[in-house]
């Protein structure tokens, strides 16, 4: 009787739809595993391979680091082969080359020899006796940064599990000090970065330690980052208290082993906050001693404190020149007390005053350049890419190469602060590239600023790279679950600049989903020309700071109130002549801060590449560019390829679903969704605002405003996330 | 000659270490499943009897809800019996009783029959052919909340897999709106809230719908919670603007199919702020006319929307008082707008005014009581358990059983605000069982507060329970992986207000841990006990609001600055005479609000419980307590016991250190340490304090304190999480 009511049931086998049951709790592709998911290798003959040649794993040495390495690699290979039990021919020898057996270390002396600390070795041989395979370098460190290295090679393809001959594979950083850095207040806000809030959880500090914290060190040290800093550059004097000095050295405790030391901002007014000093001028002898006896305690905390990164004199905060002392003063009294346990001072060459009526282009250049040689050996002058503040476009900053005497430090900024936060794809890796090849023509051709701040042109003792992370307490670190990308390739090009965005994107995606062709063939091209796309939608052709007020995120290119520089008029500069900001001979001559080479080109309003055109040409509304369109309608062209990207980008994510786990691809789609309809926001609040000023018809090809200007200028966006103003 | 070298190195099996790996990237024990773990059963007979039992799930009936409840069905039988793939006999039949097979039927609906519209029927018996189980109710909600009962009986082994004779269990909510309150900003800082950000990402809304969200609904609907205010009562218009009701319709339709509905506040001025209009006064036509449009509008975007909670006048919130009107002018203008739609407003009771100089603990008796009568049907006040606020111990709030004509709501805190945040471990189901079975004599013997909130003495059309959430994006939820217990058990609670918080910790820790008779008899004690250390080691004998201020973390009897009523002398009252708050006749005569019963009982300082002798009596330091103790002797022994307290758990937790899994047993560890210290610190901040007035040496049995007042004056806490003066 009961089974003849089966037409009234839905019947189903118990369990059979537990894939939907799934994203329940499903943890195992929500994100937080970042690049390191090791998931399982397809089916393939190489994995057969490699599931035949992996055996023993045979660590040599011990110290926390080495464990770290073991721990990886038994973590990597078990997932990546999905098996935990293992008993192929060969064995993994992991350690320090002076811990390796002597007699086999032989052969692999001359490849490891000019290596740096850092560097590693990957050496296979059948010369020596079980063709192991060994990861090596001359530290333990050098090791652990083998290990990922490996791990990624098995990834990637580029390492063949079948012996056919020695495999040598070197590697080693270009510079010296790889760091993040956190804008991240103690209140736990963090500024322009819109994945949560800080990870740093300071009132749970020093009694628990977030296992978040060790995470966060793998990430980091598998592309090589060996510093970070953990404070906002907006600071706060409480965190050199001795109460946070513990809670920053249980930190330091957690990213020890793998190679990262610990940075913080340093509030110069510090000596009167937490001092006790009614004063803190640099040059004042009592304020020296506190310093000295204050970094003396750091040190007795934590024993490897890296140094303190320093914003002075900068919108708002307090510096050296509060006591009319030069950035010099100021940066050398740091450097002296640190000096001793070789502690560096990383010195914000970002300043700029709206008091001073001088193009904000120019002012650090004009406040830092003279000041070349005046620092100690342990300053370096930090530097933002270009001249502004983190434009999706700016030329490179003209300090780069003008300073031979300092080391210049390059900051880049891995938040998106102006390129759509958390929520819109712009892979930024061809950003960082393009600043990094960027030839300043400041020691002949090839004076790349890459180069400068390898140190190849000068006799420093330090040199540094910096990215503001993007990283928050969001589950996938990042918001956006693509653009983990941007921590990633931050992290390789500072180890390797000369590495291709492509290169490094494709690394990424084939450990952050997997090597099918299908995806790998699918994302690229979405990553490569996204920060093109974004530039394209936003600000193009050389437009600037035309963002809307306070939080930055989407159009604002009629702000107008407050100080000058904080404006976009200021930027833009459009009238019924023309667009742009005039900063040749005729205008605000930044140009003169650029090598020779580089001015008489980009002065040259016919030679000057057109993506850069408008930064320094104020250009009218009718002139012909390249493509034999006037500005105007390649300005809306410009436009409209933004908006077709974003658009296309929709349907090759779409055509992934079934590769994609569904938890992340829903989560992009959802992104890439709102991307396009915000794109078309700012192109459609720009066009219309400039139209104002250009008087010419709506470009042709450029679909037509859903809008007018009026609405798009009521928009008010609420509580946006990392908007300082708010925190 | 490689082998020979083996004694230089640390050689070791390939993932013999794995376990050490584990903690990376580990997803499986960081408290994110709460209490819906369905971790394996331990081996067992009648887990095996339990393999043996279950067979094909059947699904009667199609809607979202019972969806859920055979996804959760699947997920979690699946869990405990480690086994995906069940081939046992009897099927388990889910679905509403209208929807069974009807010949079925007959033997259920007998049991069914006095149910109401959420209750739920767990049957088997074997005159039903196939022994099924069946889990029915009279609603698809009432299924899945069956399905929920089902699983924690499983584990609780509550039901027994052996057919040996009928099982036939019902249950149903005693009150009809079991809701969290989140005191949750837009900017997604949490009031009072120490696990980090608010979980509505309103940035992010309507377009990503985090998963979180089901997760979140799923814990809910599991201990029947049916009603979530996502905001603050110190509130924000905008939320009521187009913009975010869509956002919140976002929200809304996650948590539907799990039988929640949202709530949103109110502010009271949004007629002003978002409507445009000059005024907010409840008896204009313009203002009426905007609330009722504004609330038309909501419903048509969240067809069932839940209604409002309003904090009007109080704490510097606006309400009708800004045009001498009365809170009934202020709460029927919202109902009388809601009411076509079903909604509810909730009123809150907690008013008080610096301006008033009567005792604080009278003032919303006095406001409200005479209301009684002048409310319309869809209005509930709120009022919080105590006539202060959340203190470790209140008693009863004298307006239960004061207002027969009018629901009252009981509002509870499950977020720590005054008892050690997320730091410090207290169960709250005991305060809460105190709370509910306290007696108000106000109509006779037996008129608990459970039983009035319930209606059992008044004819109301609607019954509701609140609880403050302690609710954030921490991975667990709450912070402190043992105060999870508390969301738990306000939810169990607000369904059956006479379960024990024993039975509630039981089934708690069974799901959450797991049912070891280690596990549970070493957890319960400490649970049971753990919100009376806290009142031992803070606020003992009736003493309260003696924390600090501002974040009111850790103690601060001596805070003396701001508005009168905010301070703690307002409150202890300690002289040389003695201590406490004469609030009998000779005093501000509180306890005349209450039922003569309790006054003539209380207002004896013979007779009154000596848990809260100081909230009522100003008591001499040398007054003789049932102990035979002085009260200046007896106050410190109280103090040491707390601290004694937290040191046991210490023991008892680290004798689990082989029962728990790593992570969530070290956290929680670390956290009993700090807990600790902090007790040891109230006790001795406090007591150096009152000595100051006693004048008495130190209570003999009690550790000496580890410093002078002085030192605990000056203690400063930084940015404590929570501290709406940070946010």
């Amino acid at each position: 009787m009961l089974h003849s009511l089966a037409r009234r049931r839905i019947k189903n086998t118990l369990f059979l739809l537990l894939g939907f049951a799934l994203p329940f709790f499903s943890q195992a592709e929500d994100g937080y595993k970042l690049w390191l998911r090791y998931a399982p290798l397809e089916e393939s003959a190489m994995t057969l391979s490699w599931t035949n040649s992996i055996g023993e794993l045979e660590l040599f040495g011990a110290s926390e680091t080495l464990q770290a390495a073991k721990t990886e690699m038994e973590l990597g290979i078990s997932g990546l082969l999905g098996n935990s039990d293992f008993k192929g021919q060969s064995p993994i020898w992991l350690g320090p080359l002076d811990q390796l057996p002597p007699a086999d270390t032989r052969a692999l002396r001359d490849e490891i020899q000019s290596l740096n600390d850092e560097g590693y070795l990957i050496y296979r041989s059948d010369a020596i006796e079980g063709d192991p395979w060994i990861v090596t370098g001359k530290t333990d460190i050098g090791v652990l940064y083998g290990t990922f290295a490996f791990l990624r090679m098995v990834q990637s393809g580029e390492l063949n599990p079948d012996l056919n001959q020695t495999i040598a594979i070197v590697s080693e950083p270009k510079i010296q000090h790889r760091l993040l850095n956190h804008w991240d207040n103690l209140t736990r806000t963090v500024e322009r970065v819109q994945s949560g809030q800080s990870i740093w959880e300071w009132f749970q500090l020093p009694d628990y330690v977030s296992p978040r914290y060790r995470d966060y060190a793998r990430a980091n040290a598998s592309v090589g980052i060996n510093g970070t800093v953990l404070t906002n550059v907006n600071s706060n004097a409480l965190v050199l208290t001795t109460e946070y000095l513990y809670k920053t050295a249980a930190i330091a405790n957690e990213l020890r082993p793998y190679g990262i030391k610990v940075y913080l901002t340093a509030r110069f007014s510090a000596p009167i906050e937490i001092g006790g000093l009614k004063t803190a001028d640099p040059l004042n002898a009592e304020v020296a001693k506190w310093w000295k006896k204050k970094i003396d305690e750091i040190y007795s905390i934590i024993p490897d404190f890296g140094g303190f990164l320093v914003k002075a004199n900068s919108e708002g905060q307090p510096g050296p020149q509060d006591y009319d002392r030069s950035h010099a003063d100021g940066a050398n009294l740091l450097a002296d007390a640190l000096a001793p346990h070789s502690g560096i001072v990383m010195w914000r060459a970002f300043v700029y005053s709206h008091k001073n009526t001088v193009d904000r282009a120019k002012q650090a250049y004009t406040e830092f350049v003279p000041m070349d040689g005046s620092f100690r050996d342990n300053v370096i002058i930090q530097t933002k890419n270009g001249p502004i503040d983190f434009m999706p476009r700016e030329p490179f900053h003209p300090m780069f190469g003008a300073m031979p005497k300092t080391p210049l430090a390059l900051e880049l900024q891995i938040t998106q602060e102006y390129l759509g936060g958390a929520v819109h794809l712009a892979y930024l890796a061809p950003l960082f590239e393009e600043v990094l090849d960027s030839d300043t023509f400041t020691n002949g051709q090839g004076s790349t600023v890459a180069k400068i701040i390898e140190g190849e042109f000068s006799d420093v003792q330090h040199t540094v790279i910096a990215g503001v992370a993007n990283i928050g307490t969001d589950r996938n670190w990042t918001g956006h679950p693509l653009l983990q990308s941007n921590w990633y390739a931050f992290g390789r090009l500072a180890w390797e600049p000369q590495l291709s965005s492509e290169t490094i994107a494709t690394e990424w995606i084939q450990q952050t989903f997997n090597a099918e062709p299908e995806i790998v063939d699918t994302l690229i091209p979405m990553l490569m020309e996204s920060r093109e796309a974004v530039v394209n939608y936003s600000m193009p052709l050389g437009l600037h700071h035309i963002m809307a007020r306070g939080h930055h995120y989407g159009p604002g290119p009629w702000v107008d109130e407050g100080r000058a520089d904080w404006t976009s008029l200021y930027y833009h500069r459009a009238d019924e002549q023309g667009l742009g900001f005039d900063r040749t001979s005729t205008g605000s001559n930044a140009l003169e801060q650029y090598s020779p080479t580089i001015r008489n080109q980009w002065s040259d309003v016919e030679k000057i590449p057109e993506e850069l055109l408008l930064w320094f040409h104020h250009v009218p509304w009718n002139f012909e560019m390249k493509s034999g369109n006037i500005l105007w309608d390649e300005l809306g062209l410009h436009y409209q390829m933004g908006v077709d990207a974003v658009r296309s980008w929709k349907e090759e994510w779409e055509s992934l679903s079934d590769k994609i786990d569904p938890e992340r691809h829903h989560h992009v789609a959802v992104l890439l969704k709102r991307q396009e309809r915000e794109a078309i926001e700012y192109k459609d609040a720009c066009l219309t605002y400039f139209q104002t000023f250009a008087n010419l018809p709506w470009p042709s090809k450029v679909e037509p405003a859903e809008h007018d200007l009026e609405f798009y200028k009521a928009i008010k966006r609420h509580h946006v996330p990392g908007d300082p103003s708010e925190q």
